[in-house]
């Protein structure tokens, strides 16, 4: 599949499968997603809620026909900064199948323009600790590290 | 004023300048902020955005009918964590005339609380490496500091 045209298009309810797949296909997903079949209806429930809000972007990235990658963006209205609106990605994977290819890179700059079109002064992200990779990934892509990521459970 | 009862309510479009003030009164916020009388229109643009928004809960500290504090709450859908809500915080501040009385610790008290009540699975922020104290802060409200926050600035 090397060198087909890769496409970014935003995710149909149908292609929640491919998602819930690629985001249980690592250490650290794998604990907490239920990738069964057919899927639990709460994927389905947080699907509609973020595809009936104009500022949640869940993106797929296809090539050949097949889902490869995803990332959910979202657009956040900020008093600070001037007002300003951040752009923040979650959840970005590309399958295990066709990675080293480019294809997050492609995704990401693909990110980066629709963040600028729709008038985002920065896009920011969190990875997890761990993820070694992926801080070299981004910090190739003009990410800085500049903050601490912390989570509180409520569960 | 110590030992007055703080409440918490949704900011309204009058406290801005109040909360703006609270933004750009330390070392990172007076670089960004334009704290002015009046307030650049783009304040109010992102104000009315975010209360229109039911995902998006802008709030503040109220002392003795003066503002104290501010915090950004907000409500984001995801597909990951099996389609789990989660809650992010961004833009806390307490006022500095009014610091290490517990209020900072109140605000987030209510906002774990009001996390809750809307079902999240979870309370993320970030804040710059350079802020210890913040770090040790949430780390005692049991938050872990387990991502590294990346930005990429757009402009």
């Amino acid at each position: 599949m090397i060198g087909q045209p890769v496409i970014f298009r935003a995710a149909q309810r149908a292609d929640l499968p491919a998602i819930v797949r690629m985001l249980a296909d690592d250490d650290l997903g794998s604990m907490r997603e239920r990738c069964e079949d057919p899927l639990p209806p709460a994927y389905y429930s947080a699907f509609e809620q973020i595809d009936r809000d104009s500022n949640h972007e869940l993106i797929v990235a296809e090539q050949n026909g097949e889902v490869i990658g995803t990332l959910h963006l979202m657009f956040l209205p900020s008093v600070s900064f001037q007002g300003g609106l951040r752009a923040q990605v979650e959840s970005v994977r590309v399958d295990k199948r066709v990675q080293s290819q480019g294809i997050g890179s492609a995704m990401m700059k693909w990110t980066m323009e629709r963040a600028r079109q729709r008038g985002a002064h920065v896009i920011q992200l969190t990875t997890h600790k761990t993820r070694l990779d992926a801080h070299r990934f981004y910090e190739r892509l003009g990410f800085k590290g500049s903050h601490l990521g912390m989570k509180l459970s409520l569960k």
